[in-house]
């Protein structure tokens, strides 16, 4: 089964756009790293929350994934203007449309 | 910009596969209502939370798949098996992989 990763994210306020810049610019390197999809939304009820929904091959092509230049390269840039609050939830993919 | 709905719910004990398959088991239906994606994952961490990732057309797609008939139906189906907790987060989606 697929793996799925849900992860919220508190940018620090006037950077989430920079942010879901970054998260939506490493589309080409995620699908050949394994990522079937990866979903970045803006939260409606604030100016900060950004919600990423990914499914993955596997747990280790996902985890793989961390350690490429330009996934390091990215994190890097959006680091400092993250305030480090995440809420991640690991998933088994069921299945759905589009999966 | 396409709407996205990221939901959390608990099944009651021994359920959640149950509630899963109809959740899954309506693709073909959500797609001619304007939906993109609809994931479900199941919480690797516990063994009654259900997280669903969907993109919509638009919200008021969204709104409107929740009167059609099939959906009213496997509403009707899967509400017995919930506990009633949604953790329920409306999004704007700014793009990735695979939307």
């Amino acid at each position: 089964m697929p793996y799925g990763y849900v992860n919220a994210m508190k940018t620090k306020p006037g950077h989430r756009d920079e942010v879901a810049a970054i998260l939506t610019g490493g589309a080409d390197g995620l699908r050949a790293a394994g990522c079937h999809l990866y979903v970045v939304g803006l939260d409606a009820s604030d100016e900060v929350t950004i919600w990423v929904s990914e499914v993955w091959e596997s747990k280790e092509h996902h985890d793989a994934s961390l350690q490429l230049p330009e996934t390091r390269a990215a994190i890097g840039r959006a680091m400092p203007m993250l305030t480090g609050e995440f809420d991640a939830h690991e998933t088994t993919i069921a299945g759905g449309l589009g999966v």
